[in-house]
């Protein structure tokens, strides 16, 4: 019987030991008996996303995590949204991040987030959509989750090198930035900038008047009259998993970025509005999904953004409660599929976020592989001292990747 | 007294827990005594070949292993061959291995070994070489181990970019394939198929009707009247260990890939028509040629393709069995070895060969050091389980070679 993997990635689940735990992490304060039990009977060791020392961002980490250098295939954030959206980026099209915002009519910035907006978003987004630039330059633009978007420009020589106009979280009463060529000796980013001026320019002009917004304003809601730009990118061409290997993957997720980097590598993306990418996520709903994908998938990532919420929170004590909670969804899933016998557990995270630092940080993660015919260590807890004496050692988000697809037989070999 | 240093390369060594044996490798469940010792004094590890979840080859390993970047100098294997039967390539010239092979009028393949021929290539070999091909393009041929040969094209605008005419083991009723550029654009590789395809056609009407085959029909043995290619590639600058470092180096060994390997990268190659490169090698007379060398040479190789032999056949019990005779002969090193106090023993493999996948996996290899002066870790067995906590972590091929020579004190400062 062909062999199959689930890697379950506990999004920013690496920590510090943490005095309120008993110097402690919050996963090795946790109680998980599923999690240990795979320790035991497998393999265990450190994981660097890209490299000792470097700290990544989701996006960063995930491509690691999906086997691709992202020193290489890397391209900004703008074209993993618009892979999220189901946005096709041309190789000449530059996408950017979006966020619909409230800005007075002097540039100054309300709310970076049109107060969370999430109703009527659709609508907005249909309306900018088709809009045609100076030069015949087409625009596409697709709402997100919440209050995100994603632009993409179709044209001549268009470039990523341009600025943001979202000065960043957190800065209500900061004004708009202008956008510029960040290679100013580029005419290609010369010419963004300026296109992209003249999209925020005639967009808010539409989102001005547009009836979402004047309903919004009977309400007494902060109107979305304002797309902010960040993240410009281009597509990098990538070779699917199926390409590389003879593998099919599939990604159960709730999150846009995760989603996005999924798509972009070759992964069919099984997600749910139940799927919150956050603390209250339908986590046994996932684990179910992820046991169905099994079935006509070699490999099966299942995505988890609770941590890294509770961390970024500095709630350590949330994140032990809810690692507790994937504990026990991996429990059933090693119930029902350990049955048939055939499949590679490997536990991850696509980064560390210490709670008392509440960002991500370069701290190695703990990761474990555990299976049929998977060797064993002495390690019989997963956490982060356990780990640190693993059988792995201390390797690469790729190269883990990479060790779980040769465990399921779907690798190739170099040389004859 | 200067160090010196013997590395026992098991090819395919590293495995996976087998139920049958009690959840023990074959090498966990071999009685191996001698290993114990070495790994209770010495230190130990786990060591990737290339790279964590890279499958190798045998010639990527063996590369990696005598201290050399695969990814640099490997070249495919036509050159590796060409060394091994001593075939001086040119830096234009390209190298296929070839197969003697039956081949019907129609160009099905009766049988892609000639039924395993083995006498009389020699003189096949010699009808073959010499021959000139359009544009001058002058051809080598050499017979090597049973069916195997080696073909060099020497001449202008050669490449190696260029398909195999040998559809893969056990196609037997299948066509000889087309060769072609690989590289489409590439007249060099247009070309280069066209000599080929050349030199095939001539092969067939000068093997068609040789002494050798005109008396293998009459005792009703298959003729070797056809040329199967594949494996083309071109020589890569490599300097030798001993310009590298300040070192001379031997390697015992059967298999003619290693040989050939052995080499190009100037060690010297010490054989015996006892070193079957198969389960019956003479082991004991291999320990004795490994203990002869040390004397004249600072590095010495002894590789034995066994374990993989036996992990290719599925047959876990022959592969403990085979791991048990090497470890009796090293020993017999051991005894005669340490009465000198300079030697410092390695074991490792090339690559892992887990008997119930049957293939190489990227599985890590068990390894060792041990010696005079050499540091010790915690670990008192060598075997998978037991390495996984050792002190040499995890390492490259690469970098367990250059550990080794830095301990016999042959290497160099990087800095000042």
């Amino acid at each position: 019987m062909a062999k199959k993997a689930l890697v379950i990635i506990q999004d920013g689940v690496g920590d510090r030991p943490i005095e309120s735990l008993g110097a402690r992490t919050p996963l090795e304060a946790a109680q998980t008996p599923n999690f240990d039990k795979l320790a035991d009977t497998g393999i265990c060791g450190l994981m660097d996303p890209l490299s000792p020392g470097i700290r990544v961002g989701t996006d960063v980490g995930m491509l690691a995590l999906f086997g691709y250098n992202p020193l290489r295939v890397y391209c900004g954030r703008g074209p993993i949204e618009a892979a999220g959206v189901n946005l096709e980026m041309g190789k000449d099209d530059v996408a950017f991040r979006a966020n619909f915002a409230t800005v007075t009519d002097d540039g100054s910035i309300v709310s970076r987030r049109a107060a969370r907006i999430r109703e009527g978003t659709g609508a907005l987004a249909e309306a900018l959509d088709k809009m045609t630039l100076s030069d015949g330059t087409q625009v596409m633009f697709r709402a997100a989750t919440e209050h995100r978007a994603v632009l993409v420009l179709r044209g001549e020589r268009l470039s990523h090198m341009v600025t943001p106009s979202d000065p960043g979280p957190d800065m209500a009463g900061e004004k708009v930035l202008e956008i510029q060529a960040s290679l100013p000796q580029s005419a290609a980013a010369q010419r963004t900038a300026r296109l992209a001026t003249e999209f925020s320019r005639k967009a808010r002009e539409i989102l001005q008047n547009h009836p979402i917004n004047q309903e919004r304003k009977r309400n007494g809601l902060l109107p979305a009259n304002y797309v902010l730009l960040r993240g410009a990118g281009v597509r990098r061409p990538m070779r699917s998993l199926a390409e590389r290997f003879n593998t099919r993957g599939a990604c159960v997720a709730g999150e846009s970025t995760v989603k996005g980097i999924a798509k972009m590598t070759g992964f069919a993306v099984i997600s749910d509005p139940a799927f919150t990418a956050n603390l209250d996520t339908d986590i046994m709903k996932k684990a179910q999904a992820a046991l169905n994908a099994l079935k006509d998938f070699d490999i099966v990532m299942l995505h988890l953004k609770g941590p890294d919420i509770a961390s970024h929170d500095n709630d350590p004590a949330a994140k032990s409660r809810f690692l507790e909670q994937v504990d026990t969804a991996c429990g059933y899933i090693m119930a029902k599929a350990l049955a048939h016998d055939n499949v590679v557990f490997a536990l991850t995270g696509d980064h560390s976020t210490p709670c008392e630092v509440g960002e991500h940080t370069a701290d190695p993660v703990p990761v474990l592989i555990s299976g049929n015919g998977v060797l064993r260590d002495n390690v019989k807890n997963y956490g982060e001292h356990a780990c640190s004496s693993g059988g792995l050692g201390r390797l690469t988000g790729n190269q883990f990747l990479l060790s779980v697809l040769d465990l399921i037989d779907v690798t190739y070999r170099f040389g004859s």
